[in-house]
């Protein structure tokens, strides 16, 4: 489940019973992990930007905490649910990475996970020299994943002693350094944090870009993704395990989570009115800055809301350097779909372009399983539209029901996220990956 | 209050009692934590160092844990009590950090501080290339922490208002890029997180270099120090002050606090026992390594333990590139005192050079009474010997003998950790601090 502290949905924190007012502070957040933990959710997912929009910032609530020291803390109040921290390749030290998840991974007793992020913006903030390229970005990742991994795996099992008699804490000689030398970073380790209960934290991504499908199917053990439809989910779903079968690895250990937005209702009805309450709340101004930014920066000031956008505005896959993945969901809907502008707004800032069903509890569990039946998911990221109401839907009616059909767990089972994730344990030692 | 998962004391995880077994589980430090603030400890302190050392892993142990995510964890199950989180400024990205500490500064709902440290050593894992000198280290420090304080007031108070009905969340135009552009670091802002509860986190430093004692006469409103006896510790307060003075800040503004490690029992001859079981079950081998860097990696391997240290193997401070107002204090001692390799040794593995005193509760009460009442200090870092009793002799003894005397708050005030320490608040928006 994907966490923000109003709601996904731009209009959510206008709603009288909104908790806008707590959006920094953590009894509001230990509230969702809690709740959250109670309906047997897997994970709590943070997605991160590394700039800020003060355009965007006035009609819509920004929180911003760093994701790791969040969930920290959130660990600190729960007991069984995990926790993905979204960090970024570019702007962040690895060594420094390596030891915060570690760190996150000893503080929640094994239920961290990395979503590597590359970046598409933030290079204002780091220096000020261009963003690298798109495929750049992906290659410094991989030399950044293979470091951390490295600098994971330099405690070895059993490193650690506890020997009082002897006065052995650690032996020295199961604590490798790495010596890793990239053409981006050069890291001599061991990590300053003994190894973690997991070892190697959980791996996610969401890059849906041939880049970013290439790299999921290397590293990833959770892949985030976005789709609109059955169909394009299916084919997402083949393609993704077919890239990780590809690279030798067994399709069934990388879970495929296209993320939902849910708008619930008790019945349809209710459902169909509490969409338009939060599309009524939608501010079009600002709503079309985020739409443009999506789209590649595409100047649609002077179109009318109402109407599509012409093919010509929308550039090449390819040429755009942001996230390219999102990018190929917008232009789909605008193009072959017909979706107005004020459409796609809606689609923007309702979901960042996630799949947004409205319907009744009923009516979405059957449209999750179809989904999770036919192909198309091992499961999904929840992104709940508004808080509370919207939230305690997912949590109180649609988990339930999906429980009642056998096909949400009834329990956390196992120690660890890895665990419950039913993931792979990495092999205790990898041979040491040098550059 | 200074701390670590098993105590201070190289030998204080042998003991029978010790929790080494939990030192990197957050139940260790809840506990410690929730005690220290039972006892109305104004803040815990968590010191840092971005390398391993295989030597001295074998004989003590290691937690590791990065700063900021273990108190943000801590902030979540305590109310009251303070952070000190250690940050490099040589090896981090300011931007990230900033916001770290005011995500910190909103969970704990404004009780973050930040110690500002340049890192002696931690290149190996960053990078390879040589670490710059010491007065290039405070060079990059002194912008880090210009653009550290913009990103800190780039938003305003009042800047976030909350307005439903209008669909306001926040007045842009009360939320400022900082346009910082440095010799180091080049960083637009605004800060992507909303002002924290504390504005600016308070900022505490620990250099006593001749370089550090400016920095800190500029940055500091918490000044850690080491000081073996009274007449010293008088000389640094006078000195500090006169620093800070110097740059037009009033002294007063800026808490003086020496570590202090003190072995306490109930009489004085249970203190000494403690002390000398303690003593014995330092590792002399891996103590000599760590000795030896104290002292700018002086090769100390052919010289008797129980002798001193010749004049001539010991460098003028100014070539020392590690951290030079700790070797101050461990060559004073050396050549002053006389003090042998082994008492040298004893020195660094049970306080890293802070002040050891041993002695029943009353003992010590005298004498950190003293050096309050006769301008040696403003308050003490306590740095507990051992857990649990040497940590509950400080808490449950100490702490309440020196509340008797008027001398120790016997409730927290105010509502942030600036206002316990009676630190002034930062003017709301200072003007942007351009370089």
């Amino acid at each position: 489940m994907l966490i923000g502290s109003v709601g996904n949905h731009q209009g959510a924190w206008r709603r009288p019973t909104s908790r806008v007012e707590e959006s920094n502070d953590l009894s509001l957040f230990a509230d969702i992990a809690q709740a959250a933990e109670r309906a047997k959710i897997h994970t709590l997912f943070i997605a991160d930007g590394l700039t800020l929009d003060r355009d965007q910032v006035r009609t819509k609530p920004f929180a911003g905490l760093e994701p790791i020291t969040l969930l920290s803390a959130l660990a600190a109040v729960t007991e069984k649910i995990g926790f993905v921290a979204s960090v970024s390749t570019t702007f962040s030290e690895p060594y420094n990475v390596a030891r915060q998840l570690a760190s996150l991974d000893h503080i929640s007793r094994g239920r961290a996970a990395w979503n590597i992020v590359t970046s598409a913006w933030g290079e204002i903030n780091f220096g000020g020299k261009p963003l690298p390229s798109h495929s750049e970005r992906y290659r410094i990742a991989d030399e950044y994943v293979r470091a951390i991994l490295a600098l994971w795996d330099s405690w070895e099992p059993g490193s650690v002693v506890n020997d009082r008699a002897a006065g052995i804490f650690a032996d020295p000689e199961k604590i490798h350094p790495i010596d890793f030398v990239g053409e981006h970073f050069t890291i001599a380790g061991p990590l300053n944090v003994p190894r973690s209960p997991q070892g190697r934290p959980v791996i996610a991504q969401a890059g849906s870009s041939s880049d970013g499908k290439a790299f999921a199917a290397k590293y990833a053990e959770i892949v985030f993704t976005a789709q609109q439809s059955l169909t394009e989910s299916q084919a997402f779903y083949r393609d993704l395990r077919e890239h990780v079968a590809a690279v030798g690895r067994n399709p069934d250990d990388v879970k495929i989570l296209p993320g939902v937005s849910p708008i619930l209702g008790r019945t349809e009805k209710e459902a169909i009115e509490l969409h338009r309450e939060l599309v009524n709340l939608i501010d079009v101004e600002s709503g079309l800055v985020r739409l443009s930014r999506q789209l590649g920066h595409v100047d649609l000031s002077d179109l009318d809301v109402d109407g599509t956008i012409p093919a010509e505005r929308l550039p090449d896959i390819e040429q755009v350097q942001g996230r390219q993945s999102r990018y190929g969901v917008f232009k789909q809907l605008a193009l072959e779909e017909k979706f107005t502008i004020r459409q796609l707004i809606e689609m923007e800032v309702s979901s960042s372009g996630h799949w947004v069903p409205v319907g009744s509890v009923e009516q979405i569990a059957d449209q999750l399983e179809e989904r999770f039946q036919q192909g198309g998911a091992d499961g999904f990221i929840l992104l709940p539209s508004f808080y509370p109401e919207g939230f305690t839907y997912l949590t109180d009616e649609l988990v339930p029901l999906l429980q009642e059909r056998g096909l949400f767990q009834e329990e956390y089972s196992g120690d660890t996220l890895r665990e419950r994730l039913r993931l792979p344990q990495p092999s205790p030692v990898t041979p040491l990956q040098r550059s």
